[in-house]
């Protein structure tokens, strides 16, 4: 199945406790397109950057086959530049610099190339950027995922909750979605969530791992525990991507797909977190993915005859 | 195998946004029996209450198969108390009184009927008596549990090192264990505790699971998702009853058993937090356990192929 997704292509300036970068590639449409590209995964992107995006960076998306038709440059205008810095544990971080710039009145643009993608993934933007797009689709998506944040919460509740209803699986992490639901317990919450439209919720914890949340059924999955993150930038938009891939890869959207496809991007983010910026990611093997996955099943396998 | 409990036996009165009680009994080593009980296991306790403690309770305990001759009674004293009231969210909580009472100058004493257990759970108490206990077994048992917190890093650290270096299996929480180590990673706390002595390293997340650690592996469960937790009092311990508890009906302590022994442990604490203090514990059944086992298993089974 082809894979269209929305969102950032972008600038980050990282710091973490093991050093700095300058301006590197970023952005949650190039994570999740690059972990779509390990599982050879016919994907595109519709995105929007500035004069000062270099082509090196574009031919890197595309040389891996990704589709970058939609991805509009605006010539006069800059790139959407996001700087961080990472606290001493690397789970919590400032945000130094946020410059919107072409994102501002980002007005997305599908390429007709991409008009019969299976699989619709819409990175965190603007709801209502968001619901343009699926209008801006000649036909509905067989599944729409939303990545969405609490920042949309505060400033754009209407139009998230219009997006949320058009939702098939919702990926959120777990204090925004007691924000969303305005419960405390996780299993709660994703019951209110399913009421606002998505069958399926995800339930981000970062080192904790994920749940999963279908029709009163719960998958839980660990984080791989690892001795070192270098650099969590990209993680979720990673996790993202390996989870869209797989269900694109298997064409399929029953729970246990979604399971599958939960423990894929998991392993696939565990990679990410390894090096600066997509610099891991852009090595992975598929071999190394299967060893990981792998690592997964090592990690959570148990009998237990009492 | 028998399996030797020294820990606490005491007095809790409990406030959540559900209600609250007076003092109803409470206590580690009740947790961790009560748990032992349910799964069959000969065990005994090793503790002191005051003469306010009342016999129903003792009887509650030995009816049960509970080895209660190790239970010294202080005529003159009192029962170790202790009150906390829960927040909102249940995962945090304030003590309003903690009164050590007979606690204070408890001096272990070891019946001859439980000399030959082959397990030593010792619950969170001074590393000091902790140790002495070990000292007054005739012969070491084949596998010292140990469980600690934060309080002993800080007040009786010398002590607390001998204890650990004295230890097989220890189980803290997260925030312990970097305080223990000195490490942020969850991984490279692990390394540096095996290397103070424990070969097993059960690190306790709360709501988000329980991590193993052993010779360079890894096990990771999550938590059973609850709707609700109406008392989380006690659930550390259940854990550790489990825990400890299914080693001794197994009668090995290699690593898979030990896995196995955290889910029966995790099976065990889900009971427990569904109503106040040991009341849920008391009903269960073994097939309630088998139950909730098996919903660990439908929580975190999956297949991947890419």
């Amino acid at each position: 199945m082809k894979l269209l997704v929305v969102g950032s292509v972008a600038f980050d300036a990282i710091e973490t406790p093991f050093g700095k970068t300058d301006k590197i590639l970023g952005g949650a449409a190039t994570y999740i397109t690059l972990a779509s590209s390990v599982l050879k995964i016919d994907s595109g992107i519709v995105s929007v950057v500035g004069g000062d995006f270099p082509q090196s960076d574009l031919d890197k998306l595309s040389d891996r086959g990704i589709n970058i038709e939609g991805i509009e440059i605006v010539k006069e205008g800059k790139t959407f530049f996001w700087s961080g810095k990472y606290h001493n544990d690397l789970n919590s971080r400032d945000t130094l610099v946020t410059e919107v710039n072409v994102l501002e009145n980002f007005d997305p643009k599908i390429p007709e190339s991409m008009q019969d993608a299976e699989i619709l993934m819409l990175g965190n933007l603007h709801p209502g950027v968001q619901l343009s797009v699926l209008e801006k689709m000649n036909k509905r998506p067989k599944l729409v995922i939303l990545d969405t944040m609490n920042f949309w919460m505060d400033s754009a509740w209407d139009v998230l909750v219009r997006m949320i209803a058009k939702t098939d699986v919702i990926t959120i992490n777990d204090e925004e979605a007691r924000q969303l639901s305005g419960e405390y317990s996780l299993v709660k919450a994703a019951k209110k969530i399913h009421k606002m439209g998505p069958q399926y919720v995800i339930i981000k914890k970062g080192e904790h791992g994920a749940l999963l949340f279908h029709e009163g059924k719960v998958f839980a999955i660990p984080a791989l525990p690892l001795e070192e993150v270098f650099d969590p930038t990209g993680a979720g938009d990673t996790f993202a991507g390996g989870f869209a891939s797989y269900l694109a890869k298997k064409g399929l959207f029953d729970f246990d797909t979604m399971k599958s496809a939960l423990i894929v991007g998991s392993a696939m983010a565990s990679f990410t977190v390894e090096k600066f910026g997509t610099e891991r990611l852009e090595e992975v093997t598929e071999q190394q993915m299967m060893e990981r996955i792998n690592e997964f099943r090592e990690l959570t396998t148990f009998e237990v005859e009492v």
